[in-house]
Formats: structure tokens, sequence, C-alpha cells
């Protein structure tokens, strides 16, 4: 057993904050990561927060990871000391049922283990995430960084890159489709860029005038502000795909009368009840479909990063002081970053 | 200009009961049909009622329409005087866009042309339906009969059977899946007619345990009483298409969760805003999809008849003398119907 100094997340009502959270030591197919680099996730702050009520202190948040190999179990057949590779957001799943057979691991029928703040299938210890020095994760959760990659900028590539990535993916996004992205922060201009790169006319859809330039600044070809009614009239019927990011409850109904017919709204940051009210008329009428998406499975978590690679495409970051996690969950909840905050984990290692 | 007896709704509030109703003269793409059977559809209803506004009285309702030709304009190609032809919902559409072009007239830019209440594309006339000694439609929205057919139960085909037929095969349902249907009506009986076809295993969810024995006759597989926790608890995950047939509103959220990942649950009924709200977590983690259908484009009716012809498919009706019209609305208020009440319109003629 290992035991590391962890950074842990502050309890806002216990202020709690622990050190000599343990790792396991290696099983057979198990891979010892030593992190250089961590993206935070805004989930990261609703489970810091207990936002959810399900997070069991103390928590290391963390789902976005890269790191260096330091070492391997006996088993393991496709990773060595000294490789570089990303941990996502979750470390195991049973392996046995049909999503798990189909890489689709994350959409496992028991219910996949997370990163952090999940239960350990074999311990059953609570695992924690990449906000750390080290993490010992199974070797089927590993993933290899392409040496083209700059390392920091992959990180968020782990969360906010697959899963923008792989429901763009998974319906086939290609040249000649017309595609709306709603909410411009870590998801959201991932999935500008990804969608560029399959071919497609990008538009993307902001509540603010402010965020035009950046957003033809991240490639979009159109912007529509979304509470301007005359721009939102002249989008109707204009869109094959709607990408929406925004993880809190919004009216989807305004968007999704942008859609064509057989037009598809897919949603991926809101895990709320739809309120107000969707019209089911929306979708009957013209034979829209509202379809949700969560990350994607490892070997599709392996594509996006040699997608990026090949298509030299990164995430735009901040890099972050561990000491200043705070602060950044902060300027977080107030959009203000672009687009994603990446721990440089050095910072812990020499505090 | 031909002029017609026809029957006309009456309108609760005002009490009209119009007469000589005017049919158009021939066109030179139209097909004149003398009317022998016309299906009663619960939108009907909605429309004598003016249940949502838009009524136009005097209304003549019915878009199960089946009969023969009894003229044709100089342009028809596809049909003479004699065949047994029928018609929908739909009597026109704009023709050019791309769904129009796709054979999807349902979907049309423009909006389709309703069969009743709709408003002519030429001369701005009010459309008048099937409640109605003759009717004449622009050949593009007639359909054939196959012989096979027993006229008087091929009637409900035109609504009820291609709307639940639709989204069936647009979503490719064969052997090997399984699909569940909600809602034991007109639509919802065929909807598993149409399904065991295809070779699915199907489910029939229904509320009340004395619809058992009925579910079973209909060539359900399986009855899973909805209101039973524990019955919908063994259901969870186990299909992979819900066709929801319920034209009022209901809480989808049960019947989510008893879709595997990457299930489809197909709402065809139900048109006002889904409440109770829906639970976006349900579509997410399990990549789940929400779809709506309407009706179907002109190749697939002419497709769905084929179908039943092929495969000995045909509705449960029960025949209806028009003079009756307004109990068998108050009977089907109350689901009182095995399943498709069916006007023969003799009686309308020899009245």
């Amino acid at each position: 057993m290992t035991e590391t100094k962890a950074f842990a997340a502050q309890s806002p009502t216990s202020g709690m904050a622990p050190h000599g959270i343990s790792r396991r030591s290696l099983r057979r197919d198990d891979v010892a990561i030593e992190i250089d680099y961590c993206g935070v996730c805004h989930t990261d702050i609703h489970f810091a927060q207990n936002d959810w009520g399900v997070t069991q202190y103390p928590v290391v948040p963390g789902h976005e990871i890269v790191g260096r190999v330091t070492a391997v179990g006996p088993n393991v057949q496709n990773y060595r000391e000294g490789d570089v590779v990303g941990v996502g957001c979750m470390v195991d799943s049973c392996r046995a049922c049909s999503a798990c057979e189909a890489g689709l691991e994350q959409y496992c029928s028991e219910g996949m283990t997370g990163t952090y703040n999940g239960k350990d299938r074999h311990d059953h210890s609570v695992t924690f995430g990449g906000y750390s020095e080290r993490v010992v994760v199974s070797e089927r959760f590993v993933v290899r960084i392409p040496e083209k990659l700059d390392i920091k900028a992959a990180a968020p590539l782990l969360c906010a890159g697959i899963t923008t990535y792989s429901p763009l993916r998974h319906y086939g996004v290609k040249a000649g489709h017309k595609v709306g992205v709603i909410g411009m922060g870590g998801l959201g201009h991932m999935g500008v860029k990804f969608a560029k790169a399959l071919g497609a006319e990008v538009t993307i859809f902001t509540r603010s005038e402010s965020k035009v330039s950046e957003a033809k600044k991240q490639g979009a070809d159109h912007v529509v502000i979304s509470t301007d009614e005359d721009q939102m009239a002249a989008a109707a019927e204009t869109l094959d795909f709607m990408l929406d990011t925004v993880p809190v409850q919004h009216d989807l109904n305004p968007y999704l009368n942008c859609l064509t017919y057989d037009g598809t709204h897919i949603i991926v940051g809101l895990l709320e009840p739809i309120e107000p009210a969707l019209e089911a008329g929306a979708l009957v009428f013209k034979r829209r479909v509202l379809a949700g998406s969560l990350i994607g499975g490892m070997p599709e978590t392996q594509e996006v990063l040699d997608f990026c690679a090949e298509h030299d495409i990164s995430c735009d970051v901040e890099m972050l002081d561990i000491h200043n996690i705070n602060d950044a969950y902060e300027r977080m909840k107030k959009g203000d970053v672009k687009y994603r905050f990446v721990i440089d984990m050095a910072t812990l290692k020499n505090s």
C-alpha cells in the first residue's frame, strides 16, 4: 500500500482538509501513474460542494488526468514505465455486459466506477481522482497520449473533449451537415472544434453579444444571439444537429425549433429535469430527436486523442497552481475561464 | 362544381349543422372518389369540439377514407374509374422542399394540407374530410388499396396504421429487437401487430389488469401492468424501443427507464407539453433517445397497405352508422371501442 500526500477538496460545510489518502498497491492489470496535469471540470465543483448529495468526504476530484507510467502490474500488456498516458472519468466497469463488450463502458449495466467518489469493485474503497501526485488504474481504463499533443492541453480531452466528440461521431456528423453548439464553455468550444474538423458548418448560440468575436475566433461560421427573437426566428429549421452543452436547466423548445425535420438535439451537460416543459409537438411534427450522451467509451477516448493529434486540435487552457483551486472554482462559476483550467501538479509536489 | 350533401360535425357551441358543402370540380391531376368507409380517429373529436382552438366550422372530419374512383383529371396517370383507393391525413403539400422530395410530405417545410380543416393551396377554401359521400384529391395523395385487404378494415390503416408503422420502419425494428407498446387503443393495437410482423418480441404496457388477456390476444409476448411498481422494476433496461401511443399527458420517466442503453422512446400521440418534467439524466446516462413521429409520407402509406396485404394484417373495427357518430365519440372518450370505429358511408347516402 503506497501512502501519498494528496490534495483533497474542502467540504464547504465541514471545512475538512484531510491528508494521507491512500493509493492501492498494484494489482496484476494495474498501471501506476505519476500525475503531471489535471483538468478542472465543473463536475468537480458539484462534488466538492456536495451539490448532488452523494459526495463522500474526503473527496479528491479530478478526472482529466495526464501523467507518466511509473510501474505496471505483471499482466499489463500495452503500457510500460515512462509512457505518457491519460485517465478520464471512469476507472472500472463490470466488463461483461453488452455495453462493456461494445467498448461503451460508460453505459455499463452495473454502472461505471467513477474516477473519484466511486466505489472500487474489489476492495470497496472510495476512489480518489487526479488532484493528486499519483493514481493507480487498471490498464483497460488508461489511454495513450499521442506524442504530437501538448500534454497540458490534452488533459481536458479526457472529459470535455470526449463528451463532445462522442455524440458527434455517434450521429455521424460530416461535411454537409449544419451543427449548432449551445454554450461556449469548456465543452462548447471543443464541440465547435470537432464539428469543424468533421467538416460541418457550425453555428454557435450564445446569450451575449460580447461573445460573438470569441465565437468566430473559435471557428464558428455563424453566431446566433439566443436572446434575440429575430435571430432565433431566422435560424428556424436550419440545423441538422444541436450540441447542447449547457449544464443547467434551460428552455430547449426555442432550440428544437432551429432543427430541420429529422434533426437531433443532443444534451451532454444537462442532468436536471427538463423545465420549462418540452413541447412534444416540436418532436412529433418534424420527427425530431432529443438524445442524451455521456462521455465516451475507452476505445473512443483513445480515438479522440488520436483524432486531435491528426487534426492539430487542443483545448484552450489556463494553467493553475493547485493552491488557487478555490479561486478557480469561483471564476468557473462566473464562466470566467477560456476555456479550461488545468492544474500543474508540480505545484502540489513542490508545496 | 359538384354540390354534395355532406355530414358536418355539429359545433358544440354553435349547434350549427350545415348542408350543401361543396366539393371542387376536377383539376388536371385530381381523382374523384365515392367514399365507402371512413375510420373515426380521436383527432376527429378534437376538431369537432374545437379542443385546439383552430377549428373552422362547418367542419367535416374524417381522414381514414376508402372508396372507389369515379372520375379522373386529364393528367392522372395511376388511377382510373373503379379503382379502390384510399386517402389519409393529408391532401397536399408544397411538393418542392427536401421533405416533399424525399416522399415525407408530412414534414413539408410549408406544412402539409390537412384532409380536413386545411386550406386548399389553390383556391384557399377550407378542406373537408371523409364523413361525406365523396372527396376530390390530387393523385399524389391517393393510395391504392390492395385487393387482398378487407376494405372496411383498411380504412384505419391510413392514420392509425401508418402512424405506428412509420416509426417502427424508420428505426429499423426487426427480429431480435424488444419493443414495448404503451396504450391499447386504435394506434396501440396496430403497433403490436406491426412490431410482431417485423419479428420483434413485444411487451404491452397497460394500466389495467383487465386488459391482459386482450393484450395477449393481440399478439403481445408479455404484458406489464404499468401501475405495478414491481412489474415496472422488473422491466427496467430490457427494451430496445418503446412505441408510446398515449394521446394525453403522462409521465414518460418510468418508461424511459425500461429502455436499454441506446434505447429509443417514440411518441406518436402526445402533442401536449411533456409533464411531469422529463429527467434529462434518463437520456444522458444511457444515451437514450426521445423521438417524435407523425403519420407517414405517401410512399410509405402505400407501403403499409401492401405490407398489411402481404402479412394478412388488418385493423380490428366496429362498424358504425353515421347517425350514431356522437354516441361513438362518447364511447371513444371512455376507450370503449375495439379498436376503431369505421363509418359505413352507405348509412349517409341512404338517410
